[in-house]
Order: C-alpha cells, then sequence, then structure tokens
C-alpha cells in the first residue's frame, strides 16, 4: 500500500462539524417549510442511465456530465477493435482529403503524389466524418464504456420518477428533495462540481395556486432564515412571447429576452446595443422601450402592460396568470400582495427561457451582492422527454450554498447552530472517573448530550478540547467534590463556576 | 431528444414519500444518539481521488470501485497511441511466443516458421507482460482516463479526512457520519450499488470508555427504534491471536478465524474439516475445541479463557480489554453488564480480522432471521495508509437498509412516520376556494402541515388524494359551512365528521 499525501478532487469539499451544523439547520429549516405545505421527500439514486441525462441539458451540458467507467474490462475486444476500424478509417480519410480544396468539394482527389479525381460531394463528407469520428472518438466510443452518469440536477430524475412510478403516485404529486448533484464545470468561487439543490415540484396540477403557494414558501423560508430583505421576482413567459409578437419578432424571443435580462448589469444603452447586434430594428427597440424600463407599483406596470399587450392574446393570458397568482397570495395573508415590497414583478426575468412556459421566479437578497439565492417555473411538458404526455409542472429551488454564504455575512447563524455536545465531564484520575460515570448517564437519560473526557489529562488539554467543540458547559469532578456531591459547573462562555448537585445541573442544562 | 422509456440502473433504488419518511426516522433516531454521545456529523464528498481509494480494500475491493471516466477528451492521443503501441507489443510478443513451451521458459523460439533460439527466462517474461498488459488494457490505461471515483466506505474518507484537517480538530475526535457508498458489486436481494452508511468513529483515543460507549450506542438506538430481542456480540482480536498463539499456529491466525466464524453456519464437524484442509492437526482442534465451543456466562467464559491463554500475553491483555469493556459498561448504567442478556461475548466473531487490532462488535436481532444489522471495532493504525502514524481508531456502523427490514417485518415504524400532511382543505368550487385561502393560513401559522386542493375537483377525487398520502384528517367546506363558520372536520382513519370552527379544528390538529 504506497502512501499519498491524500488530497480532494478539485471542486468538492469536506463539511466539518461546525458546517454540517449550519447546512443542516438550513435545509431543516426549508424542508420544514415544504412540509407544511403539503410537499413529501422523495430520493433517487446518484446514478442514473447514460440515456435518461443524454440529450436534457443541450451540448453544453451533456460535456458537464459526470459519467462513470463501466465495471470490469470496459475496453473489451470489440471497443478495441473499433477504436483501431476508427483509427484506419480516419489515416486514409486524412490521405485523401491532404491536397484537397475544402472550398470545392465536388472535386475530390487522391492524396500524395497522384492526382486523380474520383469523388463526390458525399464521399467527401463521408471522408470528413470518418475524420471526425477519430477526432472524437472519447465521444465516439462513450456508450461502449460508460452506462452511467451522476445526475446533472434533480429535475431530469424528478421526471424519470414521476413516469416510472405514475401507477403509484397520485396527482397532483407535490415533492421535495435535497440531495447533491454533480457538474463538469471549471471550478470556481462558489462553484463547486458537487453541490446540493434543494427542489420543491408539483407535477399534474394547471391551478395556479401552486405559483402562489411557492412564493409563500419562499416567503416563509427566507423569513425563518433570518433574511429581512429580500425579493421574489416574478415573470410569465407568455408576457414575453407577447411582447416579441407585439413587435412582430416573435422568432426571435430568445434574442429579446437574452438581451433584456441583462438590463440590471449593461444598463438600456447596453441593451439597445446587444438589441440591435441580435437582429432588431431602431423601431423595434422605440416599441420594447417602455417595456423594458417599465417602472410603478406592480398595478401601474400591470396596466402599462395591458395597454401594450392589448393585441397579443398570448400576452393577455400572461397578465392574466400573474394577476391571479397576486390574488392568491393577498387571500390567503389577507394582505395586498401587489403592495408588499418582498414581491416584484420584473418584465426583464427570463431564467432559462426554453424551459420554462409560463410563470417564473427569481429570489435575490438585498442585504448582501450575491445573485440569485432561488429560482423556478412552470413547465408544460415535463414528463414530454420520457413519452408521458401533458403532464404540468412547476417548481422552485432554493441555492444552499448560496444562502449559506449569505447567512455567514449576516451573522444570522442562531448559537443553536453551533452546538452539539451540551456538556463535558472532566477526567483528572481513575477515581474522579469511576465517580463520572453513572452521571454521564443520568444527564444523557435527560437527553443531555454528554461527554466525559476519555482518559485522565491535564485540566488545559480537557478545556481545550471542549473549546474546539463549543461545549457550553464544563463539570469539574476533583476530590473535593467527590466527598461533598457537589459538582462544580463551569460556564465555558463567561468563566462563572457554581457547585452544584447532580440534580440541580441537569435542571439547569435541561432548560 | 429521443423518448426513451426509463429505467433505473440496476443495484440503484428510488425512495418514495412513504419510504423516504421511515429511512429518516431511522437515520434520526441513530443520529439523535450519536449527538447524545458527542459525536458530531461531518461529510465527505460523494467522489474521491482514485489514488485516494487503490489498494485499500485489496484486489477484489479495487474491482468495485466505481470509476468517473475524467470529462473531455479522455481518450487522448497520447491514450491512443498508448493502446496502439500495447497492441504492437502484445501481437509481436503473442508471435514468439506461439509455438514455445510454457513449462519450458529457458528456451525461447520464434514463433511461426523459424525455430531459432534467441532467448532468456527474462525475455520469456517481458513477452508474457506485454500479452497481459494488452489483455488487461482496461486496466493499464485505467489512470489515464480515470482520476475521480465513488467512495466504496465511510472509513476511508473519514482516514483522509482526519489526515488532511489535522491541525484543525482536537484529539479525541468524535465524527459520525451518514452518506451513500458505492459497490460495483453483483446486485442481488437487499445488496445494493449504492446504499447508505451509518458510522460512528472516534480517532486518538485508546480509552475503553469508548468501546464501552459503542455498546450503549447500539443498545439505545436500537432500544429507541423499537427493537426489544437483540444481541450486541464482543471479542477480542487480542483473543483470537492468544489462541492462534497457544496452539502454536500464530501464523495461520486468518485460516483459524476465518474457519470458526463459521460455527453458526456449518457446526463443529463443519469447522473441523475446514481447520484440517487449512494446516490444522488433530491436535490443534482438540486444543481448540473449548474454546470454540465456549459455554457458561459471560464470567465463566472468561475464567476459562483465563485458564486456557495462562501462557499468551497478548491473549491475557485480550481478556484485560474484554472485562474493562464490561466494567464501563457496568458502572455507567449501575447494571452488571455481564448479567446483561443484550450482550455477549462470542470468541467466534471475527469480522474483517485483518483490519481491527482489539475489540470487535457486531449486532443482530432476534425476532427476524436477518444478517448482522452493526458491527465494528478498533484499528490500531487508522490513518497510516495517508502517512499519519499511531492515531488509533474505533467505530461502529448500523446497517440501515437491514434495520428498516426488519422494522417493517415486526410493524415497528411509528405511525408519526408515514404522516406528511395533517390535513387537507377540499375545494369545491370557487366560492369555497376562495373561503378556503384564509383558513390555509391559519392552519399553517399554526405549524400545521395543511394543503388546499389546486382545484376545484370531485369529493371521491379529493379523498382518494388523502388517502394515498395518508392524510389523517379533511376539512369539508360546503355552502353549509360558508354560511356558517362551521367546517365539517372528517377524520380519515375512524370516518368520523364533526362540525367545528377554524379554532376549535386548530386546537384538535395541533394535539
Amino acid at each position: 500500500m504506497s502512501i499519498t499525501k491524500p488530497s480532494l478532487p478539485k471542486g468538492t469539499r469536506d463539511f466539518s462539524p461546525q458546517e454540517m451544523v449550519k447546512r443542516n439547520y438550513i435545509f431543516d429549516t426549508i424542508k420544514t417549510v415544504f412540509k407544511k405545505y403539503g410537499y413529501a421527500e422523495i430520493q433517487t439514486p446518484s446514478m442514473e442511465n447514460l440515456q435518461t441525462l443524454t440529450g436534457k441539458y443541450g451540448d453544453e451540458g451533456d460535456k458537464l456530465i459526470f459519467k462513470i467507467l463501466n465495471s470490469g474490462e470496459y475496453l473489451s475486444q470489440k471497443v478495441l477493435d473499433k477504436i483501431s476500424h476508427l483509427k484506419k478509417e480516419f489515416e486514409e480519410a486524412q490521405g485523401y482529403i491532404a491536397e484537397n480544396d475544402d472550398s470545392n468539394p465536388d472535386k475530390i482527389v487522391l492524396g500524395g503524389h497522384a492526382s486523380v479525381v474520383f469523388g463526390s460531394k458525399e464521399e467527401y463528407n463521408k471522408l470528413q466524418k470518418a475524420i471526425s469520428l477519430y477526432k472524437n472518438v472519447s465521444k465516439t466510443i462513450l456508450t461502449d464504456i460508460s452506462e452511467k452518469a451522476l445526475r446533472y440536477d434533480l429535475t431530469v430524475p424528478f421526471a424519470r420518477y414521476v413516469v416510472m412510478h405514475q401507477s403509484e403516485i397520485s396527482l397532483p404529486f407535490k415533492r421535495f428533495q435535497v440531495q447533491p448533484v454533480w457538474r463538469a464545470d471549471r471550478p470556481q468561487k462558489g462553484r463547486y462540481r458537487e453541490f446540493y439543490q434543494c427542489d420543491a415540484d408539483v407535477v399534474g396540477s394547471p391551478s395556479l395556486l401552486n405559483e402562489a403557494e411557492f412564493i409563500l414558501i419562499y416567503h416563509e423560508a427566507l423569513k425563518n432564515l433570518g433574511l429581512n430583505d429580500f425579493t421574489i421576482k416574478i415573470n410569465n413567459r407568455k408576457i414575453l412571447s407577447g411582447i416579441a409578437e407585439i413587435i412582430g419578432k416573435p422568432a426571435l424571443i430568445v434574442d429579446m429576452t437574452v438581451a433584456i435580462d441583462k438590463l440590471d448589469k449593461i444598463g438600456f444603452d447596453g441593451v439597445t446595443k446587444e438589441l440591435l447586434e441580435r437582429g432588431f430594428t431602431n423601431g423595434d427597440i422605440e416599441k420594447l422601450k417602455p417595456v423594458i424600463l417599465l417602472q410603478g407599483t406592480t398595478d401601474e406596470k400591470l396596466s402599462s402592460l395591458k395597454l401594450v399587450l392589448a393585441t397579443s392574446a398570448v400576452g393577455l393570458k400572461g397578465i392574466e396568470e400573474i394577476e391571479t397568482v397576486f390574488g392568491y397570495v393577498s387571500k390567503i395573508t389577507g394582505e395586498n400582495a401587489k403592495l408588499k415590497n418582498e414581491i416584484e414583478l420584473d418584465i426583464t426575468l427570463a431564467r432559462g427561457l426554453n424551459y420554462y412556459t409560463g410563470c417564473i421566479f427569481e429570489v435575490k437578497t438585498n442585504e448582501v451582492a450575491m445573485g440569485s439565492i432561488g429560482g423556478g417555473g412552470r413547465y408544460d411538458d415535463l414528463t414530454g422527454m420520457f413519452g408521458l404526455k401533458d403532464l404540468t409542472g412547476v417548481g422552485i429551488s432554493f441555492g444552499a450554498d448560496r444562502i449559506y454564504d449569505v447567512l455567514e455575512e449576516l451573522n444570522l447563524f442562531p448559537a443553536s447552530a453551533a452546538q452539539g455536545t451540551k456538556v463535558l465531564i472532566s477526567n483528572f484520575d481513575e477515581i474522579a472517573e469511576i465517580y463520572a460515570l453513572p452521571i454521564l448517564q443520568q444527564l444523557r437519560t435527560a437527553n443531555i448530550s454528554a461527554e466525559l473526557y476519555p482518559s485522565a489529562a491535564k485540566l488545559k488539554k480537557q478545556m481545550s478540547y471542549a473549546d474546539s467543540k463549543n461545549i457550553p458547559y464544563v463539570i469539574l469532578i476533583g476530590a473535593d467534590e467527590v466527598d461533598s456531591g457537589l459538582l462544580t459547573l463551569k460556564d465555558m462562555e463567561s468563566g462563572d463556576q457554581q457547585k452544584l448537585d447532580v440534580a440541580a445541573i441537569i435542571a439547569k442544562l435541561s432548560t
């Protein structure tokens, strides 16, 4: 066994006891709210069949999926023969193509010294393909050597789950899921190759009550985490479609939204420049301007939009959906949701536009400079990718790592989220140890998390152990204590010491 | 996007809401006990560097590690050249060796038609190696195409954690960890390729108090899970060493323990047969017999062993350690641990002998036919594999999947472990829905998990939804209820209905 200085794969992290307690505090707070709203937890395996994931995240996404090597002799004779064959074809094709002119593929000549016309465009393409296959040999033989991959998000596995378990589940199916996902992204500050997603989705219910409840879930969870100044932004894909329709460029909806989504960062002039580059005219931009720069209260924004979108059925439908969501939130809470600071209609919000078909959400904190700490939306055909048609889904996600950083920066983790063991009993010699053993049991029987230092050691060492574990109390047992039955309880924060009997200590530590 | 009928990789599982609640019940119960004894949670990444894992689990274990393909062009030109080169060497070597006689490697002749002596034994071995390298090409190029792997257990990652974080942690370091592990084992009933381990270990403390506390942790956790009849078996590697020493076969300790470990399954005659096959004489077995068939109370067993092992220092040390552990348990609990049914000295217990150096534990339930539901022990050089010497560790593991099956079979999951949403509010029309919305909020404000059926639907459909989610109460709101303010609360188990106002419903559901 060779000794290696250990390290971690880049983009992955260990979590210490202190970090785990804080992470659990975030997850537990969010899970509690999910459950209160009727969401039930599921878990799916870390590995999915490669074909379950491939093609669901676009070409760029496919590259970022971590593939698992088949076990055993994955480079079978068959695979090796395939590689040899690809190589041979590649070399032949290269020889043929070497002296040819890419711009004139109709005339293919044999490479090398001879110059004989023999080919056609079809032949040429075949040769090019042979070259490309070998150049991309990793991708070409991928399915031969890997059948499984680590999940990339929780949404595709959820869609698979719904399709595979459709006979067992009752619609609408409200599930939450808190599990790690893996992405072969270039690691950088705040971006990891393994990170937790924290999602709630409901499938099989077109009711906009679900959207309203997601706003309430965000609101309640973030408040419970101690955040006070945050914005839950809402938009609707149908409004964006309506706008593209009104300016007569429905096919350019993606270009339009990509550009206006950047308003925050590049300002209106930047957006104008980008729109011009993406095929919009100055006339289009004139029409877009009032929409992009929409100001005022939610009611004022909606009124303006209704005028602008008056001739777009889909646009008006989007406005109606937004109005319904605000209506639900108002009726549930008894407050006018349109007047609430925390909820904002933001027409420039587009997140993953090709995916969402109805409402779109995004959450930002205003207390710390930080990207979005949550997002989601409705997608009308969640399970279509696995052949189950017409099931609508809507869901949200919490960005747990970012929320962690926000709470840390604002010092919002409660003291209780940093405490494990409540009391350490000191251990100075065998007599004190024997005296301590039944006390240990009494403390634990009273559900107090307690430890006895496991061997006799100097006071300083034991105190430093208590400090490092954030243990708030230490019971000191010396000869006096054994004689009198009154133990010294030291409060590690204040340094105060009290002489108390076991019952009094239990009473004090139970509070 | 091609539509594929989805499936799961073999050996992996989805967990439904019902299963998750039960699994969480098991994990939470065990975690609560770990914490009570001063253990703190850590997590490590799912992926480790391949070299962190390789060589730690033996050759068989190495084969069962799931390797992750490097992202991007893992079959680089360099790797392809290497494969080509291996193939060429293989073909040449085969040609040379084809007509030779394996049993006479000193005389190597050229294969094919010629028959020229040209080689030596060294040359012959080189040729054989070239053949072997190509035949095992998957293994040969493994490190070129894979740098990472999924963790195989929680112990090696824990050892790595301790070494990497040695400057931050304070010894003794008591950690627990509940995370999935992956093994490319052949899946079969009860054996999965992804499963959770649930471990607690302490590193840096030789005190046998730790061993005693692990017995108490097992005891408390299993009791809290509702198990009544279980056995925590304890043995000590040093006793096994002593026995091998006494019969004069210290080198055969592994053979001896492998054989006597099977006493339960194959009986004494079977063990005798196996011992004879493994190089023991009838005389050895005569000496072993009283040890293997040791009967009586713990005190009687220890007395007999002391006589048998009287001349073995290591054997007596093992007995002393066992006595100390029993002593600690007795002093902590105030009961004589040697008389407790749940704790049994079992001299045939050996679990992973090459690994453990001191006490060995194993837990079995006696209520259901099932393999062990937990195990562990002390290993004196936990972190040596990563170059940090002389750190002793001791730990235990709970077999969560088996415990799940046991609780299921004994019907021990509490009703609370099957309940998510407490109350569903029916939804028959828009008037009732609007009426229900603020009530939904009042219920949730009182921390009652509540749902409003998200759209108007037939009673039957809503009842079947409540049934499928195990929701114990439904609030029915029709025209009468809207008029009177008295809502109909239906108890889904008994079928009883009561007319109550919201405050009374909240009072009832809060209990």
